[in-house]
Formats: structure tokens, C-alpha cells, sequence
């Protein structure tokens, strides 16, 4: 980095807004830094308004700087890992612009955390259905970026399907705005889904209108334990045959179960489904009677938990199924691969196979409902034969997740991590589409460059 | 049109499949025919699988010849009235490729109609919730090339909320796929979201993956009769205040209650809110019970029938509304403009405003929760000054939706009927980029040119 560079930004910004990261700068990794991933950049900068972020990306443009776009940095695919360059947070632009309650709609900045969006509507007596991990730590701008999931995406969808307006920055600094906060449109080309899931390729998002919806009254969860993956995924089509849509569809596999040992697994179960009804009190409590039901059908046995406290349990105890594969060998890389809902079974079982053909632990977990399994395998990240063979077994992953015509990512997207992928995916037509369609928001490619490859 | 091009199209294709229209031919207009549309074309095409499609794309790229896409031709925005060139229409490609009861999922080629997509979900223990009008004859490419929405918008979202992958012919015959039959994708750019609402401008949709949801087992609609718009609008608050997620949230505004004399309409009544509550038995009783509270807040009468024969009366006779009102001087032009959800009450008190100004009866009718106005003007289409007088009420109209904030179209696109609108609504840089978009997919400028133009 030169001096001038340094001089000219904290012209363009404050001082305060712009500065040099040091050798461990959280500002250089997102959370594939325990797989060894880290980026190097020249500046970090911290835009305040949209005209700043305006100022900082025409600078970078007329000096051809990459450009690494940075929400909460919880990204799983290394989409926030610099290669030189500026890095821009947007966690300054962290402003909740309006809330209307009775209109079931809020507009934010792209920095307000996740957990942020959901508190606010829960205020209002709404609900922000997407419930992505890390939600006090990631941004809705990130969220945006990836498109992000979670287990109510099951019933809700994921992150687009709540946005009706985005804001955001292109190549040489042009606003660009489409949608707004009314909830149909059909005017223009839908530019503004293409910023979903675009990963910080295509331009800054800066602001960002949501649609919310009335608060739930009940939530009631429903687990079942199975004695093999055969009953499990005969429970999931009970499920899905009973003529309800439950608002999640999760999944633990054998060894999730074995190797997290949280307290409340069953011992000598290998497979675990967990769903939920909600809705009003009385819809909430008959699909619970419905659900019940249907994961009883070989169960070995049905957990339906009807105190707040051991609902809250349950969700926490979930949600630590990640860091507790983590604790067996000291690290763990998840991938989250998607395949059609008539694969999941065969998935869920070849998933530790291709472990073990690398010599690795391997399990899975996640979003069964949607065909969206977080392939994870257990290492230590300190040995790096077994590092390499991770990334080969997640390449056999990839491959068969497009093998069964499914998908390299239903959340994470592809980062740095899974490029190279989509030309496995997508013909060779598709994929040139989307380049010149990157080129034509980002035409000199400096909008987080190395990244979302195909 | 040279024999020659016909000779050579009639090579690329079956005889049968290639024709001269006649100067009468159904292929030259869609539903805007009433107010005097009608394009021409040299051939209408009529491929039967994705190869003809790419042959006839190829051919017409190598030629230079402007390409009008046809689904259905139920428009209301002249987006399938032709310029010249040939049109292709995708009634021959009307497969169902395949229905997965358990996976909620369906695949249908282009041609297929609206009906029959719920008609096959519906026997299969689905439901496909987006409900356009006209699904006879709609057909889903169509839905999909405008994002077609309907009163079920306004919980279930529009087409495109339903759709997990497009397949599409693109510049110079070339085939692109986007997504597929699995439900959550981050891999690539979205650029199946943006085929959706595209109106033919980006390429030929030839097969599309749906999502469906378990059917539900009842519906129950609820109607409330106001003596104002005020009183309208304020249950329209409570219901949305009421805390439960409604199917459906329609309206009539005065002018549609008084000049349609729809039997079943309450006399002297000015404003009419339909409402539904759905779900299972129990969910959607107790949410009847809700939204009847809601409804009855200043209501002159209460409408919540209870028998199937009623229900579907009631449905009936909303949907013939807009017929009604075309009988009152002979014809109507409809459009339908979308404002923010707190400015719905102005926007129906200006829209008669409008047409008295330019001396015609004006009303509104259309999906109040989603702030989707179909905004008419009442005229006989055979004066030329009405006519003209009805153009520029719709010029005004369109100012109003974008002075507030909203957009001029949320279900019927832009097509002929609307250019020129959306760089009122879009900022340069906004417009410009969809222009280079546009390019990537058609860089020639066949696909339906002259519509959707900014």
C-alpha cells in the first residue's frame, strides 16, 4: 500500500473511516479462517452514508483497486476473503431507516445484523422469517449477498423472498435502485433479485426494503429418533405427506448424533428429524397433534417439548450440533450442498463413505426438508495431510450433489472456496451468460475478484 | 414476407408448423385487441420441442428477424402483440414432464396453461398457489414472463416465488439453464429470477421446475360492505392489524360496486374488502373467526358463506367483475399500478379524480394487501376521443403510482402499453444497466422488440 493511496481515501472518507489492517485483522478472514484461509488487503475502509460508499467504489474504479465487500464476515465459502485492495465494511451504514407495523414492512441499511432485523419486527409485532446462523453477527447486506437460509426457509424461503427493494453501488460509483417498499413489481427487468445471492460480485448493496409478516403466536417443535437413516427418511415422507407445511424440516445424521454427545440425544439412535408447528395457538397446537403423528411412525421415540424453556433448549442444543462436531478433532468444513428431495436419503448415506474413502470422519446435518445438507467433515486443521484430503472429499461432494441434479450451495454460495464448481453444474452457455452479465455491473471486474468463479 | 423465408423456416421446421397469419389471425393481439391493438408478423411458428425452438431462434438470429413470444396471449400490456418477424408461440409444448406428489414439486414445458398446472397439482394433493386471471388460456411460460401474480399473491407471492428452475432459449439458439428440480440454489447468479418478468425480452422460457405446497383443506371467504372508502380502508388496517396472515385481501371501490350491478352487490355501499382465511380445518374456521372481528369494524354487512356452492359463487362473481364493467360503455382499459401499502386509500380516492378530469368514469378494483390497484377507465372504444382521453388519464395514473413511490406495473409488465414509464420510476444508472442486461441475453434485439422499453 502507498502512503498516497492511504492520503487520497482518508480524503474521500474520515480519517477514522480509513485504515491499514494488521497481521490479524478480523477485517482479512471470515469463518474459513480455521481452514487456514486469510486474504491480504491494502485498506480497510468504513463508508458511513451511501455517498460515501458512492465516493469510495468511483476512487477504487478510476485506480482499478479490487474491491472485497465485507458484511458480518460469518461467511462459510471465504466470499469476504480479500486478494489485495480495499476491503469495505459496511458495518457503519447500520441505520434502521423506518419500520411500519401495520404496512408488515422495514427499511435498513445493509450493516444492520441480522439479529437487528428480527428484533425490531418482533417490536412491531412482526416476524422476519429468515433465521441464518450467526444472526447477531451477520449483516443483511451479507445476507443478501448469499442469499441466505436457515432452517424456517423451509416453510418462509430464504432470504430474497423477503426483500422487495435493494439500493446499491455498481462500477464508477452509480446508484442503482430497484424495488422499493411496496411489495408487487413487474416494471423493469428484476435487477434487484440478481444482487441476491450475487456475492459482492456485481456492486455494494447499501440499503435494503423487507417485507415482514404478522407475528406467530405458537411455535411447537417435534423430534423424532429413528433406529437407522431408513426409518428417518420414511418419517420425513410421513411428514411431508400429512397435508401440512411444517415451518422446519431438520435433520441430524448418525454421526451427528454419536460424535456432538450433547445432552438430550438418544443414545443409539442414528438418525433424528426435527419439525415444527406454528401459526395461531390453534393452528399451531393441531399441527402439532398432525406432526406427531406423522414422525411416530417408527420412531423409537417422539420428543414434543411444550415449555418455552425446553423449546429455547431444544433450538440452542440444535444450533451447537456445529460447534460440537467441531470439538471432536479440534475443526470441521461444512459444505451445503443441495439435491432433489428423492436423493436425500442416498445422500445422506454416501456423505460418510466419501469420508471415509479420504480417511476422514464425515456427517451430515441441516435442511432435509429442502434437500439442503451441511456435508461436514471432521479434522484437525493443524495436520495438513488431512486438510488436502478434505478438499478432495469435498470435491467428490460436489460432484455427486451435481451428479443428482442438485446444486454446489443452497446458503454459503461459492466464495473462494467451491470455485471452479459451477462449470460442473451449468453448460458452458449458462456460465458465459453469466459473466457478461457480471461485466455488465462490474465492467473492469473489480468487485471482489477471484471470487464466485465458475 | 418472401416465400423464400417460408420455404426456409417450413425446412427448419414441419410444414404444419409454419403459417401466414390472416389478417384476422388470433396470433396478431392479446387482450389489449379491445382498445385497437394488433400487431403483424411475416410467419407464426409453432415449435413443438426445446430443438425446433433453438432451430427457429437460430435461424431468426442468422436472419435478423424480430422474434414476438406467445404464451396464452391473455396480456393486458401488448407484450405479445408483434412487430413484424415471426412469433413464436409455445402452445405445442404442453407436456407435463413430471409430477412428485411427495416431493411438491412439477415439471412443465412453456405451453402448458395455469389451469392445468393446478388442475394436475390438485390431483396429486398439492396446491399451486399463484392464480392469475384467465388460467384457461394463460399459459405458465407467459406467467413466468411476467411474474403473474392474483388475489393468492398476497400470501403465496407471485409466479416466480414458485419457481426452482427455468430453462430458456437465449440469442442465437443457444439453450440456458438456471436452477432445476431442488429448492434452494446460490451457485451461480440468479439468472433464472430475472427470465421471470422479463415479458420475451431475454430469450423463449421452454420448461420451467414449479414448487407446490400440500393442498389445503378449506377456505372460507370473508366480506365486508362499507358506506365509504374510509370506513373500507380502516378495516382493511384492522385486518392487517388482526395478527393472522389473510390468503387474500381484494377490493371494489365504488364506481366497480355501483356500475357493474352485479347481483349479490350491497346496494349503496362504496367500498367492498374480500378477505380469506385458509388452511386446515381447524387453522382456517379459527382464522374465519378472526378476520369476520377484523371485517366487521364499521361494516354496513357481513358476508361469510359457508357452502361450496357459495364460496364459488362468490369467486365467480369477483372475477366478473371486470367483465361487468366493460358492459357499462362497451370497453375498459385496466392497468395496474402498485403503490405503498399507506397510500392505498389515496391512490383509490384519485383514480376516479383522474378519469373526471379527462371525462371518464374511472374506478378501481384489484389486491388491496399488496397495494396492486387495477386502476379503470370506462369507455367504447369505438370513440376516438375517449380513447385518447383514456391514454392520457393512464399517463397520469402512472405518475401518481411513481410520485408515490410505487411502481406502474405489479402483475401485467410493461409490453407496448407502458413504454417509456420506467424511466420515471428508475434512475439512469438504473435503466442503463438493464439495457446492457437486456444485451447479454439478445444482443441483437430480436426478442420482442419494441416492448418493455424504459
Amino acid at each position: 500500500m502507498s502512503l498516497n493511496l492511504f492520503n487520497e481515501l482518508s480524503g474521500v472518507l474520515d480519517k477514522s473511516q480509513v485504515f491499514e489492517p494488521h497481521a490479524s485483522s478480523p477485517y482479512l478472514h471470515d469463518s474459513t479462517e480455521s481452514r487456514g484461509m486469510k486474504g491480504k488487503a491494502d485498506l480497510i475502509v468504513l463508508p458511513g452514508t451511501l455517498e460515501e460508499v458512492q465516493k469510495v467504489v468511483a476512487y477504487a474504479y478510476d485506480h482499478d483497486l479490487p474491491m472485497t465487500l465485507r458484511g458480518g464476515g460469518t461467511g462459510y465459502a471465504g466470499g469476504a476473503v480479500p486478494e489485495g485492495g480495499l476491503v469495505i465494511c459496511l458495518e457503519k451504514m447500520n441505520k434502521v431507516c423506518s419500520v411500519d407495523p401495520l404496512q408488515w414492512r422495514l427499511q435498513v441499511e445493509a450493516g444492520v445484523s441480522t439479529r437487528r432485523v428480527q428484533t425490531v419486527c418482533r417490536e412491531n409485532g412482526l416476524l422476519y422469517p429468515p433465521d441464518p446462523g450467526a444472526a447477531e453477527q451477520s449483516q443483511i447486506g451479507g445476507n443478501l449477498a448469499t442469499n441466505a437460509g436457515g432452517p424456517h426457509t423451509f416453510k418462509y424461503g430464504s432470504t430474497g423472498k423477503w426483500v422487495t427493494g435493494v439500493e446499491a453501488v455498481t462500477g464508477w460509483g452509480e446508484k442503482v435502485s430497484f424495488g422499493g417498499g411496496f411489495r408487487k413489481d413487474v416494471a423493469g427487468l428484476d435487477l434487484g433479485s440478481l444482487l441476491v445471492g450475487s456475492e459482492g460480485t456485481l456492486g455494494v448493496i447499501t440499503r435494503v426494503h423487507l417485507r415482514a409478516m404478522p407475528a406467530l403466536e405458537k411455535r411447537y417443535p417435534v423430534v423424532g429418533w429413528y433406529k437407522s437413516l431408513r426409518e428417518g427418511c420414511e418419517a420425513l415422507d410421513y411428514v411431508r405427506a400429512s397435508g401440512i407445511q411444517p415451518a422446519v424440516l431438520e435433520y441430524l445424521d448418525e454421526g451427528c448424533i454419536k460424535w456432538t454427545q450433547l445432552s438430550g440425544a438418544m443414545e443409539g439412535s442414528q438418525f433424528m428429524l426435527l419439525t415444527e408447528a406454528d401459526g395461531t395457538g390453534e393452528e399451531a397446537w393441531a399441527g402439532r397433534g398432525i406432526l406427531i403423528e406423522a414422525v411416530s411412525e417408527g420412531a423409537l421415540r417422539v420428543d414434543a417439548p411444550l415449555e418455552e424453556v425446553a423449546i429455547a433448549d431444544l433450538w440452542r442444543w440444535r444450533e451447537g450440533v456445529g460447534l460440537g462436531l467441531a470439538a471432536r478433532w479440534g475443526g470441521k468444513s461444512s459444505e451445503d450442498i443441495v439435491v432433489p428431495l428423492d436423493r436425500v436419503e442416498e445422500a445422506i448415506r454416501r456423505i460418510p463413505e466419501i469420508g471415509l474413502k479420504y480417511g476422514l470422519e464425515a456427517c451430515s446435518f441441516g435442511h432435509a426438508g429442502d434437500g439442503n445438507l451441511h456435508a461436514t467433515f471432521l479434522l484437525d486443521f493443524n495436520d495438513p495431510d488431512a486438510l488436502a484430503s478434505s478438499q478432495e472429499a469435498a470435491e467428490e461432494l460436489f460432484a455427486m450433489a451435481i451428479e443428482m441434479e442438485g446444486s454446489v450451495s443452497g446458503e454459503h454460495g461459492i466464495g473462494k472456496v467451491k470455485n471452479g464448481q459451477l462449470q460442473h453444474q451449468w453448460n458452458p452457455a449458462s456460465v458465459r451468460l453469466a459473466q457478461e452479465v457480471k461485466k455488465t455491473f462490474d465492467p473492469k471486474g473489480l468487485f471482489n475478484p477471484g471470487k464466485k468463479l465458475a
